[in-house]
């Protein structure tokens, strides 16, 4: 099974010296990053009283979102945390910093937990002989098609290649590994080879409060054309990804990114009069999607509001 | 204005052998290039009877349509060439000479007059401060773009770079030293920047008689987005690249190219169970678009079997 | 191939009662009748004057009428030998009928050829390994089935059984008799086996002037959930079978039949209180048609009305 | 019958001050008047030489255009004159005088005859029970209601009443005055009362080349509604109206008019920051129009192009 | 009012015998049936420990999911009763077996109840006038009518015959007793006769977690076309035949059925290349129904989970 | 910030006078109209036994019910009330009147705090730059522009005027006093002015229990054509506006007004045969929302009756 490889992390600096130097990658992997520097914090450090420790926290906490200002998995954490202090607003520091221990030890075993349960549900949906259409790279997404091959069904995988980047190389490498078939096209082919397609998967970079899905450009141009013609539409993603700014109407930032990973040294003499945009990211509306694959099951993207509750019960009371 | 060079053809020979080498490119220098081929045999060679004449013409379009067997342009030149014979069943070989000359002449020049007209029209079309989406190159599209910069239009054009070969490079180049402002992205963004455009204008590789557009790969996945958000489709194309026998129901063949184009060395370590599929064309259905802006105006794609009837009746008029 | 066996008329009258015997069926074939209807008397019978022979065209015109009232391809007959009446109001009798003889028997071997040739167009349209999706029975249909075959093609067929009297039984059997793979499924079942379809064909009772088309019931059902997955429907049908009279307005009569025909003994106590219908045609838009197969070519629907000028005029210049 | 009443024209100056005086309402009497200009001025004055009356008619023309630069009937007219000015090239000028007369009586008598003809057509469309959804007033579309309840239709037409001048209300008065009921409802009740509707029937303003049609603000919401629901939309107007400069690609001007019909006294203390837009008309696609009701019968919107060229032979010829 | 009348079990064999026999019939009484397993065996039976007990819960289980394994509701009340022996992992067997006789009581009890609650509120949907469309057979669809007919409604059913069975035939016959006026058409007529219809109503089979809903075949394409023209979609059933599995990403398997039902002797002369499949079920998506009708109320179909939460905890409370 | 300035009520009379008097106005302030009569009858009012407390509530509620029987938030005030009475059927009678005054007071507080709330979420919606859609004048609505404002975005707002009333007048008015925008159209304008709009906020009359939305006619219309052309539809409501009988199947009573406001003196001489109708509301379903703007955030439409849930609670929380 895809072994999820989270840095050893030494100290609460550690962590945020890995993520300075852009050593944690993916929501998941940075929403336990910040768990972890809360947890060595906690465990490794000693604090005289509660404001003292209130102090180490927000430190840390500026210190991570400064580097990774919209990354809703870092929030999740924090919040979660935060939500314990006031909860023991009474309580003695000590025994704060072991309840958010093993607050935070939580958070990190269900994310771990996470990709592999959703990849048994994902997997269970696969049958025997169908083709699954893809886009770009997502590990919730392998872990769904891995499953599938593990139960031992026999399927095929478009892959469109997903530029700039071409992530989906990745992918084809993976599913090549497992014995999958795999056909792999251009982006602007998606229409072309849908028909061929009896659904789509694909991964989440954020899921909004409503149920919508931040991901890798071109998600949301073949979700529509999906929707258009009648193929369902499945997000592999885990429920801790959910920006819950959203729900007060912030909208998620869909990142730009240099223009140097689209062209080429001699594509263009100059630029001149030419605006090349690397839009690196859309939201697909909820509407155009017909389930999410999450570690609860496989459920309608309007109730990731209701799991979000439950996962957040289900942490904090690991903490009691 | 876009100057559009054919070669200059020696002989009939030559032309063959150009078609051979690949420098003739596009569907209007093909349906040209076959009438030079036939008009250079007429006025150069020496033919003792009219079977001798059919006999040198049967030659040099069954060279033609080997190197080049899906192209619907040397069809065309060809069967207007062979109407004439038939026309002139009982005539001297040298007045059929000439009249096939005169025919050929015709064709050409009704050809290099088109991407002219064409482009007053299209150019006529675009309004000043409007966006224009388009996809890969086309000589048509080009010239459409240039009318409306010399008309003294100020307007902006939305470029997907076209994969696998980014052919929307070389129109943002051209645009580019009109003056003309380009946003250029990358294909699978084609439906997050559709908002910002007015309309879709696209050039054509072959249309079919119920005026459907075979085109660069990407077409019709934009055209069907375009359609169901309300925005109009255009194509800039000459009537001359329609396909007759798909009046008989022969489907256009949409051509695979080679991987090459598509992976580069080191994307992948082996190729085994992986499909690389480098679809080039596709068809775009006559109901996703709103007009043909053709040498006679801006039409309605269902009408392109008329207009052929029409130019087919102006050119062979021309060797009466 | 399918042949085309008509009544062998011995004489108008004989026309007029075979009609009322009703064993003359299908649109195509009235149109033939009504044809041998009129050479008949032309042929066979003495007029004295034109305003006799007027008299006996009238009659036969109007036993066939209203035996027939809503049969478009009678009146086409009808018009046609009457245009010819108009335009040769100067004429003898006797050259009158020669004229009329000779325009009736092309409209029949324009007829009987039609069927032949779009039959050849739909066969090119097929490929192989494709999968197509129809309902009901029509000739043209089939002839477009059986040429495909001939080609060689290997190909399957959806047949939907077509309720209340499941005429694609007969249509089953004829595709069994020439190898080709069937799918025999209820009508509800069109959009759960739509997915396996590369595209939808279908015959015409009618087609109006502007382009659309009564069939069987369901037909208009089917092409809009293809039309709406983006699969084409294609018609197979001559363009004889076009009403002029839409062209005024005037609405196609969809037919009702006996409730016979829909229950059987037993299936209720008693009808109080329950309306069965068995509303036998519907009438698809033009707009969810692809193209219209017929002895012209593959063609776009809104053009029918200019091809039946073409036709039109074929016909009449038989009788010049 | 709706009696069109053209102003009884003096002379082509008194044509000019009618215009001028803005007497002349509606596309098809601007037409008409046009034709009074050129053929009074044919019939009333004198020319020494044909290029003195090529001169008159540049003054009339340029003129006319000046007042109504946007007015197809008017240059419908003027290239019908020029161009038979353009066939008689080496004609006497009284011989060019009587022809132009005669080609104008044709124009304007054909313009006359079209609203009948279209009426009868568009009356034979409603059937008896059914009801029509209509929005603001067009004197083909009241023909068509007239023709209907003449032929003893029984029928409903529900009105919207066409802010901001409201001409539904006069609609609603004819209809009334032909006890034809009538429900009359806001504009934005649109959608509400769609249900109830069998079909939609609107007016012209413009038609372009492609079949598109311009029409008072709302016709195209209201048929893009109609289309989603699948009810068929139909436009009531003669050919004449076609704008031929769309044919190459010129854009019809959609006017805007006085924010004075929209606002009344007192509904704003100022309008700083209120930009007030009475947008006066919109354009429908083909795409959403069902046929146009057209004195050649009840036709795809994509054939108005070729109805327009058998209009203007007819017209030609009259003047042979 | 719909007397459900279950069969009068004496013994968990007795249950088991019945459903071998086929003498249960339909989703609900199967769940029931299952529950009536549980309490007479806890009733009747003496167990000498939990282990016992244990081993003759899972002889019963197995023996009925072995006859029908796709059966939902039998899922579900196992995994009821099985819960709450995990629950008191530690109590008396006598003990457990009082608390499973009350656990199953309820869950016959409740699912009783839901027909007629359920009946209340899709009831009071239904208004004076209003013309409701259905599809084949279900008795909470029926308890639906009923409920408004009690109500003093006056309103219409249009009825699709729903071939192979025909099952609409009971449903007419029973809204006939109730004085409803039935309309009773082909299933290929579902499109010519939806503009008549208000809106839609239909039972279910099963209801996925997601809120797709699997019904007799049919169901998934009349919705999406009133989906296509804006009609609303009902569902009328229990939450208790959610199929939890589906949670888990498991599908819903949709039986076919033999094709006996679907073809008669003579039909044929043989089957030979002739493939008959009687696809019985198909599954409409969540996004093309409007509501589920259950006894909760009127619910969105994406909160079916969250009733069944309530569900179960309301069922489980009996047996604390 | 917009202030909310209820009535001075004076005691349980006065309300039910004013309300009678058409002095409240607005779905929210009669919920908290109808929360001040029970509080101030609680407070003020003697009563020496339960039963004449009872007798007391059930006169002030069908007195107001018998003013506005279709008001959703008088009845969900009384709901909570008559909640309170029955979980304290043995309290005294004065413990029970002190509870009911806090309960009320809760109500009154949240529903004040409600639309400041949503204020704040929908203000965060809107980015710089951006354009909104509106229908028709709400509090809620001027609520999210006016914070949106506050926090300095700069944004343009189109208006259609909303005949019969043209409430947009005052909306325009309140937007011009925060320096924000207007476009101002006719309801007509809708479609031609969306592609200028992001996206499109309106307020709420009613909210059924399954998301569905009763506005200003004409919002269904928008809606519609919003989600066709793929622009996101958000409704700023408070939760309270929920119609929980709707959860039963009842129908929002969507109310027809006087025709005055619709039809002025002059308009029609006699209203014979024309039905004028004002249809005032209509009802917009869930599946055209995107999300719903409340007090708890921005969620989707299919949730409301969870927070319906949440919020009941919140509110009988203060009565503990």
């Amino acid at each position: 099974m895809l072994k999820v490889n989270d840095i050893r992390f030494e100290s609460a600096e550690h962590v945020i010296q890995e993520i300075r130097n852009m050593n944690v990658k993916g929501g998941s992997p940075f929403g336990r990053a910040a768990a972890w520097a809360y947890k060595l914090a906690c465990d490794q450090e000693v604090f005289s009283n509660r404001e003292e420790l209130q102090n180490r926290l927000d430190y840390l906490s500026s210190e991570m979102l400064e580097l990774k200002p919209t990354m809703a998995t870092i929030y999740n954490s924090k919040n979660l945390v935060y939500a314990l202090l006031e909860a023991n607003i009474d309580a003695e520091v000590l025994e704060i910093q072991e309840k958010i221990s093993k607050l935070c030890q939580k958070i990190i075993d269900v994310s771990l937990e996470a990709v592999e349960k959703l990849g048994q549900f994902g997997g269970n949906i696969i049958q025997d002989g169908e083709t699954v259409f893809m886009h770009s790279y997502s590990s919730a997404l392998m872990s769904v098609f891995i499953h599938a091959a593990k139960q031992g069904k026999r399927f095929t995988v478009i892959c469109t290649e997903s530029r700039p980047l071409r992530e989906s190389r990745l992918a084809a490498q993976i599913l090549q590994s497992y014995q999958i078939s795999v056909i792999y096209i251009t982006d602007a082919s998606a229409w072309e080879f849908m028909p061929k397609a009896d659904y789509i998967m694909v991964g989440a970079d954020t899921i909004t409060f409503d149920g919508s899905v931040a991901n890798k450009m071109g998600t949301a141009l073949i979700s529509k054309l999906a929707k258009m013609c009648n193929k369902k539409v499945f997000i592999a993603s885990e429920i801790y990804k959910i920006d819950l700014r959203t729900k007060e109407g912030y909208q998620v930032r869909l990142e730009r990114r240099t223009i140097e990973e689209m062209i080429q040294k001699g594509d263009f003499d100059s630029l001149d009069g030419i605006e090349v945009i690397n839009q690196f990211f859309d939201l697909t509306p909820a509407d155009d999607i017909h389930s999410i694959i999450c570690e609860f099951g496989v459920i309608h993207p309007s109730t990731v509001g209701e799991y979000w509750g439950k996962l957040e019960k289900f942490i904090m009371e690991a903490a009691r």
